[in-house]
């Protein structure tokens, strides 16, 4: 199978050589058939951090008014990423305003957020959450007008399309002076949103908490598990305001 | 079928995933066959907030004497956009001058003009008349002379043609400091039709609000229902004038 | 035939929509087969306004001393561009001086300078002559030393060629810097030719209704029938002088 | 075989030849089947560079508290770089703070930092870490928002992937003055690490002299020998603390 | 065949049409088949400006004591550049000096300058003079070190080769700032040749006039003639001075 | 054959011409069978300068103490360079520091030095070592970590690696700063070179004469013989030194 070759051939470039050989094959095989191989035992140290992590993301989607609401939040690591996956960008494209993806950006750094709070440092771990934010962000300041400073303006980012069977790449359509100021509006919105998730953890930390500990145990929480933890809360505070939640649903997979 | 393959890739990478199964076949399947999916139900909220922002493009049309005007306004979802394709440049590109085309870019930009009034942001759903209103913008500019700035003068803006059944893609073929004041015009023409659109709706709110209650209940206007509305309105205005409607066809598609 | 899916195709993308389906090939087929639908029928004002048009190229080529005749003028629409193809250039490169081309960039804003007069604004329809005359003017200031700041140096701008069979595409060979001069120049020698045209056309306004009128009612004029025109009017100047009309044929198709 | 005409190819090319001739095909045979060929002999004065260099390495890993422990270091000369191969970045992903990746980049110009120590200049023999080192602070900043100044933000820089079979190539997503502050993050924490590599080798020089005394003699030091070594020295201090040492793996080939 | 297709495909583009048709290639069967059409008769009037052109180039040859010394000069139109092809950059590149390459460069504008000093403008015809001296120039500034600001660098400067069978296109390899610094070194060198040229032929005006005199009467003229001519004129000046003509051969083809 | 077809297009495109001929099919079976032609005779003019350059290149490496010593030293002409082949950079990767390479720099540049003593200016000939000389400065700058401003950091230059078969086009990933830095150290460490291979030649001029003499005798000149030559001379001098010879060969093509 090509597929085979090609796998083959990543793993022969992670290691730098200019030569596939026989292991090279036989580890690609295992991973065309079976998926990438994760580790069978993880620590708890690891099982916790990776709790505090998903916790982070539950908890600023069930504080934040506009944000979409977990179905489930989950620590049974599966595929790739260990985790989340909130949104596809194109199902979210219509009917929805500024502040909904406000939301949404604090929910994607809300992992981020509990890391930092609690190991005081960003974790190589969010990898994916850091992408998928700033892909929003970039959407939102170049296809969705939502950057005063840019305005009513539509920018070719640069992606590729499939089309007709062949990729038609097309490029990027505007000056650099107008990219440096995409990519300080892009920065604003994520630094915003990094602060907002930081200090919604930081006022609701005993609840963090609880919830990690339920991880722990259970491994997954329902939608209604959450809202237990949350409602019962002393400390539950949204800027002081107390939401009833909104019902939107928001996938997190484990 | 090589299409088939293409759009599981697609779904494939909308998951960030590196490897097709079955799923994103089957659901490559469906969509190849029958059209992307739209959700069957769509609540009253989201009607409301379609009309508006329908309403909007249809009224800035109906009062901008260089404006086409609509056949038929519609929210009956249909396709990917959901509503509003309001022309085809290559069709528009003999006998027009500039204040046809601003009219046109008011009329592209009227939807979100509606959405900002009436729900005081930007909204996801105006990607596609961004996308428009911003090519159109840069033919003008960069294609049609219309930019004192910038005077009678041609600009290649990196575009692709097919042509003897291969690609060729020719480069941008001028300097940074002309693509930053390309960008500068682009963004004049739009902000000032932005603007004028803005201003145009809140002139006529109340036409605004009835061809939406309308629509709520009918789901269409045709052309004489949307000017019986329009000339029966004590606030009608453009400016104070009270131009006869021009009548070049405007089609704005459900 | 493979024509036939690529005509589709651009349908299709006209329209941006991702697939095509049975009435993109079917125009397509019509397209492939008749050429590009043109309305039949053009109203009385258009054809006003493509008259003032094709007579702005064909007076100031008259007036010009240094320009190139037109053997006839023709407002019957025929393909796609509705009349003018004034030159190939690569048929003049021999023997022409800078003042030619001068004279040749004139001829070729001259329909953008009648509009301008006559409704007071650039038109959408003159996108061919701006491009040919912008492509020019960067041959004359980038391949023929006809800049005094830029000298005698040639710039590779970023053309394809077809050589051998396949195409190799030539990066630009210059920097930035020079770029921007370049840019600067070729504006230099489109906004002068501009001003020119709209000049000449200003000074022997009367000439040019005559050609309008006599167009409107012939929908051709040849070479002689230009000259009688030209030569009978009491205001023809050109700067005051009155050059006798060389004598080198300017097609000028309908 | 087709790799057999690349390798020549390569040859060729390093000769700066345009032709091919037998000779090349057959060096490239060899290549092909037997891997590049080593010198059979290396002198004594190489030997104890190469020692130098790989306990250079070993030592950091060995003193830095957040850095993974080699399993063994060795001076057996073995494929082509000669002997350390510290990690899969992807492997790493999870799970680990910005001060783990900090004691990596240590480790991996700990060799190059004996070097400088030793030989008073730095070693073109390095070039593979310098490669890895790099590559991981690039991602610590553009894909691990591990830079303050650049924030919780994720950037696109130019990789290929292999998917579905072709090599997709995503541009560069940001604008230039972006990329400027990602040099300059990326050399900070570069530098950083190798200020830290440099100091913490001339406080354990005597360490370091054993270790490289010890392989020498017999090639390799497995992990229980490196720790006699860095446990009996009177010298050994990180910055005064005498941390136990940590016992995450750090495969070091040799 | 394939080449047919591709004439056919360049005169529809020429033409600025998306097809081709019969007339397309029938005339690329005639252009694949003759070559290029030349027009049989040449005015009077062109022939004395060839010949000024071509006498220009022979002049500076035969006056510059370092330029290479023309077999012959002719005004028989043939092929497509009608006259002068002095050199195969390659064929140079080794035992020559920078003033070897100056004389050269004053040759190659040797033609230009012919036509400013009698018609007073530079002319479209000498494309291909400025083309060679240009990539001349560009060459000892960037591959041959003889720029004093540059220094001892070579710069690839984004050529393309065809090596074993396929196009490697190799990059710029540097910054912006030294493209600038290179522009401006092959600008100065061009410049100032231009200068040399135009001067030389204004001090040796009547050999000038000589030379064309007698290209009108006999169409060629070999070394010795010109060596008549140029020997046997009062005014012969090389900044005073009357070197002997060097030996080295200049192909001048008509 | 392919290559037959490539070498001709390559003859037709070195004299501008779109089409190919017999002629060219000729001339480029001649190379592919033959190899590149070389004049049969050279004059003695021309050997004297081939052997003052490849005289410069030898004397510098025997002089400096960290280069390596030439085993041979001939000018009878071979392949396409015309005599110096010194070293492959891949050979030389590991266990050598800065100095060795700052030796091999102004060695490269050695012949250069020797035309521009002798004949006052650089010479095109010396092409392919300007090449050499700045790979390899631009190796230690971005590969080695041997720039002081740049640091420990890997740059990645845009070279074309083949892989697995195919070419994967590995754009630069860094910015416009930094390229520039990386010119002026890439610029700083051949300048240096350059002014210390004029200095050392100038310093033994009597021995760079003697050298040539014998080689315009015998054509070559093997290592003992340069060492003669050298040591015997009264004005032998490094810098005042007098350092033995060390003994790592180097290779010295004719």
């Amino acid at each position: 199978l090509r597929n085979l070759a090609n796998e083959a051939a990543l793993l022969a470039a992670r290691e730098d050589k200019a030569r596939l050989d026989k292991e090279h094959f036989s580890q690609a095989f295992d991973r065309v058939l079976l998926g990438p191989k994760r580790d069978e035992v993880i620590t708890s140290t690891d099982k916790r951090r990776i709790a505090y992590h998903e916790a982070g993301h539950a908890l600023v989607a069930m504080i934040e008014p506009e944000a979409e609401k977990p179905h489930r939040v989950s620590i049974i690591p599966r595929g790739q990423t260990g985790g989340v996956n909130l949104f596809t960008p194109d199902e979210l494209r219509i009917q929805h305003g500024i502040s909904f993806f406000k939301a949404k950006l604090a929910t994607l750094l809300g992992g981020r957020a509990a890391d930092r709070i609690v190991y005081r440092e960003p974790d190589a771990g969010h990898e994916n959450d850091l992408r998928q934010a700033t892909k929003l962000a970039r959407y939102m300041v170049t296809h969705w007008g939502m950057s005063e400073r840019l305005g009513p303006m539509s920018f070719r980012i640069g992606e590729e399309h499939v089309f007709l069977g062949k990729e038609l790449q097309e490029p990027r359509d505007f000056s650099e002076g107008t990219a440096q100021v995409i990519d300080e509006e892009v920065s604003k919105l994520l630094r915003e949103a990094d602060e907002r998730a930081y200090q919604l953890l930081v006022e609701n930390r005993s609840t963090l908490e609880r919830i990690v500990e339920t991880l722990l145990v259970n491994e997954e929480l329902d939608r209604a598990g959450l809202e237990a933890i949350v409602n019962q809360q002393p400390d539950f505070s949204v800027n002081g305001s107390t939401e009833p939640l909104a019902d939107r649903p928001l996938i997190v997979k484990p």
